[in-house]
């Protein structure tokens, strides 16, 4: 059985590694794209690397035909997500992969974006889509919200930690190294190649990255009390990818043992033998995440690195899986391409 | 049906894009694989990314039983395949990614290799291995010989405007910008980072590159008549990917007329709108080609840009379309990913 | 004696590299810094990498007192500086970096610029900038336009070519490779690192880049009669550099000979031993040009590979060694720092 | 007044950095170089980018007559230093840039480079080369060991506020990323471009990175008491640089006044605006060191950014920083050219 597909935002990355992915996705089907700023325009045209896949041009939101469609992905720019997804009407499942609807505390969101949410009682039915760990409730879900690329990346890290207990809970720190094609297909100065090759930029320090906000609901609610942690994003000469060293208290082995035991029957999630840690381009274009654990000469400290792409486990590929488990179909559906290396 | 696979040379570049294009090939079984360096080794040690594939050892050649095995690919250095490929059995059918069957005449295998052929029997059974030029020998040899991946790259351009007579023969140049991945795993200095980044590097000027045999072969075979080119190959900062700038004298709207006609009922080969050009990484890590013409403002001259992944459409996407052929399979099975980009 | 300087656009890439190379030049001072889109700004929130300089705030041009200034240096974009240059007082020496004053045929600026020229009085005072052939000129100058970067390259490779009259003018063929840094500090989706990254993508190709001007103009001029060759740009992973290999028919060792001869008594330009060519970065922020030449399996052509640093020979490091001849200093002043490898 | 110099090892980078940055020294002469490997072949043949310099050959050690050298840098690697430093005449300054000489207690030596040192007197001689803090007992020296670059960066994010008391000790994190030349011209798998490109690779995590020694004894003796850091390295696909994200507890307005009085009257060593940080592409090429401070939304906690170019402040740069000291030059001669960005 094939499923119709609709992506909105197809001009921007996210959707583009939609597209990509669904090419060889076994029965999803793309009945339409959309791009506002880009309407009319072919995906040949704004996407030259999917020419061969016979796409539907960009159309505007408004004139896409919702009858039909089984599955909306919603890869729109922040805060314009929470102005269309509640129009859309109700025999469609949605996955958003913007960041509005992660939040489920409206204060909180308010707080890392600035502004009230417009959409509150959408909010209250998202299920945050961090597969691995929601999968029961996204299987019932009309409407997942994607998670951060980084939070993701993060929270596979320290979650199985966190409800194991076996980290120090008000001592963590998180140095992450983000390729750029997690800020999008913007042309801002601080993204030309000119700028950032041969060159590594830290930005968003001491505690004002907005993912951070979903570090504080997610990690919180497993630990049962608030949990605060450091977080400090580089931008890397790079395109996809993030690597990320947490820094923890707490016995090596204990920390590896729990993300060995909370990942053991996980297809996409893989954790190194102890003491070897990935690097980015290990899991480059793939819906896999390595993670890896290794202790520290000062007893009681070990640092866990743990890697995904942004655009696929981080993003796209988490959404097409959380598809996948909201319309019944086998979760790695498409999804099982080995990674680009070298 | 699942065919046994194995690959002999996967601890190399071609070696572990055939694993990882087989990872989601819906009728190939990874039965063996040799790497003699690295020998007794896991294949999660020497290719990080391949981890979660539950793949065997890496052999030695003289370890392997190949009673079961249906096809060999043979991704041995040069000069190795020649010593290897005569003591197969004769059940396999062998794809080899070598340079060492490429050269139907032995005296131009001498010129270009600087020493006799070794399995000069096997040497005149081999079929030449581009596709899309030979399908029809592929389509019942027992042994395929995949071309260099600059002179797929080459011959995709130039070929049917030899055969269509739409270029003069004795004027034609290529300038080729070619990623690093295509010089192998091997730890020279000329290939270090600090080396080629933030750079770009011409090698093997004025003649002397060995796939000009290669060209040489088929661009005189096409022509009946003796062609000969310039082609100078760059080395850039990149790990995948090769674009080829060729000039040659003819009317662009002849030159692109004879390319679409040539490519039209391809799945692989997509010419572009005239006057349009493709980037490396339009293609990257998929088994397209992308092909462009643009005329200029000196009339009676054309400019043809094509681009592939060397290691794909190159080299171990080639082998895997080829084995295809051979087994009797759907041509592109395995081979639909769509190019990653960014 | 110090000279005063003057830097208008000291915003963009070629205005931060006369700031750089002024850090150690003997006798200028810099005085005045417009940038009017950032005026108000310190260079340092503008460029941190020269915070340590201690430099005057980016002004507005109408705000800047020339009274004092010895030259100025013009590093507006194209089209901008001929609204300026005019206006600018009589006692100051002006080195333009803008395309504005390159072309002495107001016809041919219509053509590829599209638009008249606003000040053919100035134009026509205008000396080009191309200092080992037009030092004489220069010497005696009050305004220097200097010369497009490809068009540099392009010109140091095949001027003396043409004068000695050892190439075919017919049948010259020009293949560059550019880094990211020529086309400015301008945030454009193509110049992103996440576009271009692992990439090469020709751009301009057919005879429609702006340049052609330049080669046209100086080209026919030393030959005496039209000349017209083909160029080829292509945008690399880089941020900083040009390599142009070109095609010509002529025999190799005199197109050597012609270039040693040209080349000589040059401090800046050097001709590599035959048969050997230089990479990009053998010359990266540096004064230098390095030009090889090879010959081909096909006699009586040859292959010429010239390289040099956009910013640095192709704009910047020409206008101040151009500023010291005007200035009567000498030519070398400033400019003698080796290349920066890796 | 000239002083002559001969350069040990200068095949390698650190070597070839020497030469560059001497090529604009105003009164250093080279007039000796050593390679073993290469001895015989020129420099221009080594190291194209110093073509024009008319360099001597690099010869055997054994062969280079040391009378009349005033300074020796010996830029040999590590263990070598050892064995070639003591035999040097006593009329010759030396600093080496290896790791032979940095640690001064044998013990220590022998723990991180897992051998006894063979030159114990030498040792027991050695000033260490961190020049903004022994400036005195360097003015005073016949031998100075140059720090490691790592060490560097993170002693001078460090030193200032364990001497100021204003960070707790037992609580120090040292996140680093790293760009390949620090691992010097050797051709190792893992420093290829195709294997790091696109990528960012963590290494010698756990507290077994050699310039832990260093930060052992640097940080110990500014404390008056053992100090143990967690120092975690990361390469990263670029040619030149260092970017160390240093957390500790404290209160961020201390951490940046103790770094602002520290250095308030040091050329080289530039301390941004409190919340400020710099990135790697800001000092490169160059002898600066820029260092900022942020604080957090957890209180007492500060991350400091430090970054500087490996080959240069971190190494051959500071080499002559201290040659210059010991020879009674200005500190600064040769040493002030601005980054070169982008």
């Amino acid at each position: 059985m094939t499923h119709k597909i609709a992506i909105l935002g197809a001009s921007g990355y996210t959707g583009a590694e939609l597209v990509r992915l669904i090419a060889t996705h076994p029965s999803f089907e793309i009945a339409a794209l959309s791009g506002d700023r880009k309407a009319g325009q072919s995906m040949a045209s704004v996407y030259p690397h999917l020419r061969h896949m016979g796409l539907p041009d960009l159309a505007r939101i408004e004139d896409i035909d919702f009858a039909g469609i089984d599955m909306v992905f919603c890869a729109l720019p922040h805060a314009t997500s929470q102005a269309v997804i509640p129009g859309l009407p109700d025999q469609v499942k949605i996955v958003d992969l913007s960041a509005d609807f992660r939040l489920r505390d409206p204060g909180a969101y308010q707080k890392w974006y600035g502004k009230p949410h417009a959409a509150l009682e959408m909010q209250s039915q998202a299920v945050y889509g961090l597969t691995e760990f929601y999968r029961d409730e996204i299987k019932d879900a009309r409407f997942v919200a994607g998670t951060g690329c980084n939070a993701a990346t993060g929270l596979f890290s320290l979650l199985p930690l966190v409800k194991a207990g076996v980290v120090d809970l008000d001592d963590i720190i998180m140095d992450l190294k983000a390729a750029t094609s997690g800020a999008g297909r913007s042309s801002k100065e601080q993204l030309l190649l000119s700028e950032l090759y041969d060159s590594a930029k830290p930005y968003s320090l001491g505690g004002t990255h907005r993912h951070l906000g979903e570090f504080d609901q997610e990690l919180s609610k497993a630990a049962g009390r608030e949990v605060r942690v450091m977080f400090s994003p580089h931008l890397l000469p790079a395109t996809r990818g993030i690597v990320l060293t947490s820094y923890v208290k707490g016995e090596a082995e204990a920390v590896h043992g729990a993300l060995e035991a909370a990942y053991a029957d996980e297809v996409f999630i893989h954790v190194l033998p102890m003491g070897e840690v990935p690097q980015m381009k290990d899991v480059r274009a793939s819906n896999y995440c390595h993670i890896g654990v290794v202790g520290d000469r000062i007893s009681g400290r070990a640092t866990i690195v743990a890697t995904l792409d942004n655009l696929t486990k981080g993003s796209s590929g988490q959404a097409i899986q959380n598809a996948n488990l909201m319309l019944g179909l086998d979760e790695t559906a498409g999804l099982l391409a080995a990674p680009v290396f070298p």
